[in-house]
Parts: structure tokens; C-alpha cells; sequence
């Protein structure tokens, strides 16, 4: 039997993709992704990014306030995530356990695993899986995203949520950063903007770069070398990331590359802005990406990608905003654009 | 003191900028407009027209489960709206309520007062309101929305939520619906795609249209037409909304507009797809838009107006998805391009 929509993927765009092809009786199948090691490792485990997250305050709908009995009733016991008895509002992982049920309440199925390749030169698709399965698809929704790039230090991974953050947007309004010292890591545009955004609450934000000059356009390097709160580090590289259990992040070893002075910085947090990788490689170069990687859309306000009747939403083809609530919106568009498109082949 | 952001809308275009403005430290002001007698007619009062609906089942994030103490805890007394007891999930008006609720909380001002003019040839912006208020503005940020058209009939009025729907993907998959017959008013593409849309949950689909062919394109008419649950009616007008307190709609009083025949059919549903009238007026023309009023994107994936320093979001800018969570998503985005754009100026 042959597959109306499969969808690839278990963040925001995903279940909201998952959500609407549901509701239009679709029955569609979602590789929601594998409980694997090597995932583990990646940042690549099923329900993405924000599973890796704790607080999402900017996500419209749930503002502070009690959301346990919520949780409680709307959730099967065994996937209420655990919760600070102090929290409000949602974090990440409940989130996705909400869209996730939302869309299985509605009938789409859920596959726990990986899919490792597809076939697009033929109709319909063909989807092969990490463990074997082999599944043909009239169209595909591809919401794989992206996966932050860290510095990858044995120090760093156990302070992520707790001072190491690769997106001031997300994190930067958070109250552990308020009038602290921070620090921003690399060079490009997104270094420029994160620095520039964390200066309305940091003391002062350190911009630490490996060379000498930034890679970022003029224009975004020269806001940030004007902004009297933003003290750049040149030639410099970070050795490790210092803080403790209670405190998170307290601050960073900074090693000069010129002269291979160490100093260390009394920072409560470190943004780290080196790029994300889009989880495209599966796609065996199939789809039009751009040169990172990130998916093209073939026309504008639109999810249509470079295959007729395979459809991309959220970071995997969004290295701009990358915000659950963008994705969760594309993923809504992706599968009307599906739906509709189904409905022209006559696939019913 | 001019004004940084200034958001016109309360829908959850305008709501997400709103958030993303605040928690970008930009102080937002929100216009959420009157509370008139004019725009309760028009469909235009504060919240949009979600405020006007009753469960919402495809925003993701809101399952099924009892979310009356979330509420409680969330939302000052006053405004939690009413509950039926027995609902599950959110309601228009509760979603609308968080998400204002959330944005207040992160420092966004709120004016409940229509604008009426602005003027964009000036800079910064200025901005005039029905209650005789003046405001200047770095940059603005149009979130106005859309209204539904209805036919007007004085029958249809109370029906709306019960049985009469101008949206068939929000409201088609409610129980109500289920195998029953339904009626769709119109004779364009939406008319074309709502009636094909409801055949999955209908028994029958009456395809009503006041002219003897269809405006919509070839292809989509074509759909309709072969879709055996779909029987047309045409040269027929709606003369009358049937129906009672109890059971919401139960028929539509229908007129052969060529033999003045009169017949009543039974439906459980009337759903109009006479198009939506953006709400652009109080632009005077200053914005590009397409021949129906709708703003046009000058890029592509970016939320920038032909007038620089303006931007739009939701569906002020959409008449293909319309869906609470787009809005949301493109609020977004309007939001960060404001924030990115102002900065790129100096403002801070």
C-alpha cells in the first residue's frame, strides 16, 4: 500500500504538518526518528531541538502559569515529561509531547525510526529506513531540520540549558543572563546578531573570534564594533567552559592564538554562533539546497521544493528565523500544499 | 516620544510580533482595536476572528485535556472567557487570551482603540485612531487580518459557530459535520476547494452558485465537478438559513434564481465561500496590495511591505492559508525583520 503523505521528522514542523494532514483525513505516517546513540550525540533525537531545551516562553499560547493538569490530562502518564514543581508555562520537550499527541489523536501514525535515504526518480517515492522498512509515499513532507553546531569541548555538554545556548532569540530574555557578562562565539552574521540581541540585557557581551577580522557583512560587523557594550576578543579560542552544578556557566578559559596566553572570563553565559547544519544528507543531493545544505523552496510563500510533490517545512530549509512557532507555521503550510497538491493527481 | 514597534491587529499575527517585539526589549504598542458596535458587525472586533469561533483543534500544541486550571493560573479572573464544562482543548477566544496574556507579560502595551489612518510618507510614521489619539512610529507592523464575507441574510447571524462556517479546514473535521449532507456557497477556487475538502467528512456536499458556470479555474471546477459526493446547484440563490436553538442548522430555503422555484435541503452545515475582505482600508493605498486589498511581500520569505520600515503578517497578507498558526509563524517574522531592520537604522 502506498503512503498519501509521509512526513520526515518530529519537531514543530513536523507534528504541525502531522496535525494538518490528519484533520484532512490523509492518515499520514511520520518518521518521528530513532533512539540511537549516534543521534544522541548529533543533537538529532526524535522531537528536535526544542526536546533539548527547557523553558520556551515565545512560543504563542502558553504564557507563565500552572500547565501540570493540562499535561496531565491530555498526555498518557508514561509521556508527561518531568517537570520543576517551580516551572510555569511550557518547556520544550512538553511542548512536542502536545503537538505529538494532537496529531495522533487525529490519526496520523508514528514510526520510531530513521530514514536513511530516499528514492525521488521514481513514482511513487521510495523511503528506506535504518531499521529495513521500506515505505513508497505519493508525496513527502521533509521537516528534518537543523542541528546547532557547538564548539564540541568535554566542558561544554553538561552546561547546555544551563548557560550554553546556541540561540540568544530563544534564550537571551531568560533571567539567568540578565546584566551578566556573556559571551558570543564566532564571526559571522549570526555571531553579529546574537551579540547585538544579547546587548539589551547583558552588562557587557564578549564576541570572541578565532581571527583577526569578521566573515559577517560589513554592515552587521560594524553595529557590533559600535555597540559600546560589545567587547571584541580577536585571534582568540575558547579551551573550556568553566562553571558547577548549582551556578551553570560561571565563565570561560580563553586562550589568545597569537600569543597562547590564557585568561579566563567571568561570563554566566556562553551563545555559541558557528552555524547550524540542516539534516539533509539523507537526501542524497536529490532536492535543490542551497551551498550549507538548507532546502530551496521553488516558489515563493510556498513549501513546493525542486521535486513535484515533495514538500519541506521549519529549519531544514530556514537558516533565518529558525523559531518553533515559523516552523510550526510552514509545517501547517507544507501539508495543505500537500493536500492540495494530492487532490490535482486525482489521489484521493 | 516616537514609538519603536507599533503592532495594529490582535489576532495571532498580531499577538506573536508582539511577543517576539517584547522579549526583543522593543516595548512594543499594540492597537487591538474598539470594541464598536461597527466592527461587531463587520466581524472586526479586538482578537480577530478566531474570537468568533468556538473549539480550536488544529493550533498545535492544544490536544484534547482539561486546560480550565491552566487558564485560571494564567489569565486575570476577568478574563478567562466562558467555558462550556464539557470542552476539552482551546477555544478561539481562550487561545487569543493566552497569547495577549503573554505578551502583556513581557512588557507589551495595549491600547484598545481602532486606527483609522496612518500616514507613510512621513518618518518616523504617523498614526491616527478613532478615539483621537496621534502616534508616531519607527516602524510598524500591519497584523489587521481579514474578514469572512457572509451572505448577509438576517437568518444566518446565529447560526454562525453552529452550523454556519466560512472556513472548511478549520471547522469541516467537528463532529457536527460527520457524515451528514452540507452546503457550500460560492462558485470560485475556495468554493471549488471547500466543497472537494468537506466530501471527506460529508455524506453529500451541495455546491451552490447563483450563475450557470464557475469562476474558478478549469482545473479546480473540474475536480468538483467528477467528484461523485459533490452535486451542484446551479442558478440558485440561498434564500433563508433553517435550523434551531437546539440543533444549530438543519436546512437551507433555496431559490432558483431562472424558474423562481423555491426548495428547502437538508444540511447539517453552510459553510460560505464568498471570499474574505482584508482589512486594508485605513492603509489609503499607501501599501502595495493585490486587486483585492491584500498586502504584497516585496521578498520572497520575508515579511517586508513595499514601504520600508513596513511590515505585514498574517492574513492581512494571505488569502491562500489562513490558519491561526501561519499568522502566528509570519507574525514571527515580522517581528524579527522589525527588530533586525531597526537596528540596521541605528535605533535602539
Amino acid at each position: 500500500m502506498t503512503e498519501r503523505v509521509v512526513i520526515i521528522g518530529s519537531g514543530p514542523a513536523g507534528w504541525s504538518a502531522a496535525i494538518y494532514a490528519s484533520r484532512a483525513n490523509l492518515e499520514p505516517l511520520v518518521f518521528e526518528g530513532a533512539m540511537t546513540e549516534e543521534n544522541r550525540i548529533r543533537g538529532t533525537l526524535p522531537l528536535g531541538q526544542l526536546s533539548m531545551t527547557t523553558e520556551v516562553e515565545n512560543y504563542p499560547g502558553f504564557p507563565a502559569g500552572d500547565l501540570s493538569p493540562y499535561l496531565k490530562s491530555s498526555l498518557p502518564e508514561h509521556h508527561v515529561p518531568f517537570r520543576d514543581p517551580h516551572m510555569t508555562g511550557v518547556t520544550g520537550p512538553e511542548l512536542m509531547e502536545l503537538m505529538r499527541q494532537q496529531a495522533k489523536n487525529f490519526g496520523t501514525r508514528i514510526v520510531t525510526d530513521d530514514v536513511v535515504s530516499v528514492d525521488l526518480s521514481k513514482k511513487p517515492f521510495e523511503i528506506k529506513t535504518l531499521e529495513g522498512q521500506h515505505v513508497t509515499a505519493h508525496s513527502i513532507i521533509i521537516a528534518t531540520g537543523a542541528r546547532a553546531n557547538y564548539l564540541g569541548l568535554p566542558s561544554e555538554d553538561g552546561f547546555k540549558n544551563r548557560g550554553v545556548s546556541a540561540c540568544a532569540v530563544c534564550d537571551g530574555a531568560l533571567p539567568r543572563f540578565r546584566n551578566k557578562p556573556l559571551a558570543v562565539i564566532g564571526g559571522g552574521d549570526s555571531a553579529m546578531e546574537e551579540a547585538s540581541y544579547l546587548t539589551k540585557f547583558a552588562s557587557t557581551v564578549y564576541l570572541v573570534h578565532r581571527r583577526g577580522e569578521f566573515r559577517a557583512s560589513k554592515i552587521m560587523a560594524q553595529r557590533a564594533l559600535e555597540n559600546p557594550k560589545i567587547t571584541v576578543k580577536w585571534f582568540t579560542g575558547v579551551e573550556e567552559v568553566l562553571g558547577n552544578d548549582k551556578a551553570g556557566v560561571t565563565g570561560v578559559k580563553l586562550k589568545n592564538l597569537q600569543t597562547n596566553e590564557v585568561e579566563s572570563l567571568d561570563v554566566s553565559g556562553m551563545f555559541c554562533a558557528i552555524g547550524h547544519t540542516p539534516n539533509t544528507d539523507f537526501l542524497g543531493g536529490q532536492i535543490k539546497t542551497d551551498d550549507k545544505g538548507y532546502i530551496l523552496y521553488s516558489q515563493p510563500f510556498r513549501t513546493n521544493t525542486s521535486v513535484d510533490g515533495v514538500f519541506a517545512a521549519g529549519d531544514v530549509a530556514d537558516s533565518y528565523y529558525r523559531q518553533a512557532i515559523t516552523s510550526a507555521g510552514t509545517g501547517c503550510m507544507a501539508a495543505l500544499d500537500a493536500e492540495r497538491w494530492l487532490g490535482a493527481q486525482g489521489i484521493h
